[in-house]
């Protein structure tokens, strides 16, 4: 697998662009953005669990339903959510201006939102400006650039990957670009995904993997436990790398056995030669993986990103729960912001999580590139070296690693510190 | 029922007590607490639920196992937890020379620690300073405010209260004071309580009376979602007041009862004339009410109390769910730190909290001593206007009142807003 250039727009057959129409009315920023694809693409796609779903979610939810997408038409700066039938008619018109301008059925539209609850969205403006959108689409450079950056809101960095790897002797490329910095919580909280393939798979084979890929990484990222309203990631996969179509059949139960035999992705090699379906897999979750990191590191008002590694629980999902009590924890993530090894604060949202694990065999170590020092060892304090450990901790990177006693379950949860300006651009982020 | 003065010594037959020991190595401020009764006392507690328990509860849930105390000793400073065998001996030790001191069964005497986690716990100086403690113990002023003292760690104001009653022609009184500000979380975070009083009343409707008056207060508080290794709710009861004895006898049944016949005390009180038991409790669970609201409003670096109100659930369960999910999200908090009327947020928040509600039947209106305003209809924007709505969450007290239209469950849950404060105080806590 290699990493490239080119973001949505390094799979064959895909074109992207964003422009500014003028939904964020006080920013001169790019507000709404487009990727399409020549033919006729498989998609699958993952929404929020949220109670409060906006328009755009039901539109696509709806859309996707028979598997099949051409484009996604997104908007920053406006969530239109909490916007009762007005905002369903103003979702359902920016699928219908957009299948107009591309001449493609609206069905095949997929609609997405982001930013604040609750106001109206100027969806004229939006039609306005659709033929100036789909002339600033493009398959180089600055297709791919100028639609991540319409995207954006509270996000300060840009974040988007490409790799490219081999199926069937094709070269078959994924690139994806994501939105996303706060309100975020595993079961995707306020993220944006959007993800092309020139891979031929069919819908029920990119739905299984797309499942597999977000179990891992997406939804083991927390930012402020808050889950939003408009979440969602979206696969579209073309099919011209030309590789035999991977398709649905018992993919599932493939999955499955890949989970249950081996405890990651480099042990599974060893014990046999991957399928098409896992090679994909494989690569989806590492770009899901990595666009995971950098929505952590992205955390609004992150100045750290924390992984919270656990291993030998009594399962992976006992794992993760504990990995994700600690990364949600305030007051561990406040103690990483001060470099400060109180790793009582880790033991204790280990405590709380809801899940059985004897603390009295419990390692806790704090690592980053300065080095790695084993603060807890058996649940009690290692006589560490406290300059050490706030050395360690000082570093823009740092791991949390758990090590229990109880069996092989592992995980790896992504978060960030909680800083001053967490505070500074959450309380007063409308105006 | 009158508020009166004296804290914990305001029952009869109670006195208090605290000095510094220098369990605080870097700070002039008191540290040990001991509360005690002339007579012996039935008693009640409630622990936390952290699967880290500290040695102070371990060795509390022993002594109380008989529902008889004469005694508690409490140090801030050191939570004596994650400290292995040597912690529980030191609590132990605590317990046996309290009880040595005050010629009284060492298992009459419960003990509690806040404080940092995994620093062993110097019990020496307490054992040698229990002469001291002894000797500071008093009813009057000095007593109760020094105990009060000693028992804080990061709080800033000082948290107790005492109420007279009339039960069986007496006057009864219970007094209480209570520690925390952080690491606050349903289910009883990094807080103790100490309740007196001098009613006559048997250990198991002492215990019914607790766990009913928890479940409305301190187990609907929430600061910073963190629960501790430490927390406990005490309540002795020595009986000098001489009533007749209030008994365990149907008291749960009827608790029931009272709990689905009724939406308030107020309301129980027209249906019918409450008996012992139930005028007890309504005490005891103002006083718990109130002690709730002051940690509200001293959470760690908290400049408002925030109440939310959810109306009309479909039962009290899911009222307190959607509640604690309001008061419990951090965009909420930093929004009511910058007075920003963001009315989606609430929405959202009530989205995750895993309940089923109608988003489209909800109303959302803020309330103050400025006025109140209605800012969510059918949810949706309410076309209110921003500064009056700014005005009103300017002030440092503020409901968020969420009315639906499924049922007659109704909750209050309390919290704090997330500041600068918050994040610098934890930043570095330990140093």
């Amino acid at each position: 697998m290699n990493v490239i250039e080119g973001g949505v727009c390094a799979p064959k057959g895909f074109m992207a662009g964003g422009i500014r129409c003028g939904i964020k009315p006080t920013s001169q920023k790019k507000d709404l953005a487009l990727v399409y694809s020549h033919n006729a693409c498989s998609a699958a796609a993952m929404f929020t669990t949220n109670k409060v779903k906006a328009a755009s979610v039901q539109v696509t939810q709806e859309h996707i339903k028979d598997g099949k997408l051409r484009a996604v038409i997104i908007n920053s700066g406006n969530a239109n959510a909490c916007t009762g039938e007005a905002g369903l008619e103003a979702a359902k018109k920016m699928a219908r201006c957009t299948a107009e301008s591309l001449m493609i059925d609206p069905n095949d539209v997929a609609v997405a939102s982001t930013g604040v609850i609750g106001v109206p969205l100027l969806v004229d403006v939006i039609e306005k400006n659709i033929a100036f959108l789909k002339a600033a689409l493009s398959d180089d450079e600055q297709g791919h650039a100028n639609a991540l950056e319409a995207i954006m809101t509270t996000d300060i960095r840009t974040k988007e990957i490409a790799v490219e790897i081999k199926i069937d002797n094709r070269n078959v490329r994924i690139g994806a670009m994501t939105k996303g910095s706060g309100m975020i919580h595993p079961n995707m909280a306020t993220m944006l995904c959007f993800i092309t393939t020139d891979a031929a798979i069919d819908s029920g084979a990119l739905d299984a993997s797309l499942r597999y890929a977000v179990k891992k990484s997406f939804n083991r990222l927390t930012v402020d436990g808050d889950t939003s309203t408009n979440d969602m990631v979206l696969v579209m996969a073309n099919g011209e790398a030309g590789n035999k179509q991977i398709i649905s059949d018992n993919n599932e139960q493939l999955a499955e056995s890949r989970e249950q035999g081996a405890e990651s992705s480099d042990q599974l090699a060893e014990i046999e030669e991957l399928n098409d379906y896992e090679i994909f897999t494989e690569a989806l979750e590492y770009v899901c993986v990595e666009l995971t990191k950098m929505m952590a590191r992205d955390g609004e008002g992150a100045t750290k990103l924390i992984t919270v590694t656990v291993t030998g629980a009594s399962c992976e999902d006992t794992a993760e729960k504990l990995a994700k009590s600690v990364a949600s924890s305030s007051l561990v993530k406040t103690a990483c912001f001060g470099a400060d090894a109180n790793w009582g604060r880790v033991l204790c949202a280990m405590g709380y999580a809801g899940v059985d694990f004897n603390p009295e065999k419990t390692q806790v170590s704090f690592k980053s590139p300065s080095g790695e020092i084993e603060v807890c060892k058996d649940g009690q304090n290692n006589q560490f070296s406290e300059d050490k450990a706030k050395l360690i901790l000082s570093e823009d990177e740092i791991e949390i690693i758990i090590t229990l006693e109880e069996g092989h379950g592992n995980a790896s949860v992504w978060g960030c510190d909680l800083t001053y300006d967490y505070v500074k651009i959450n309380g007063d982020y409308r105006s």
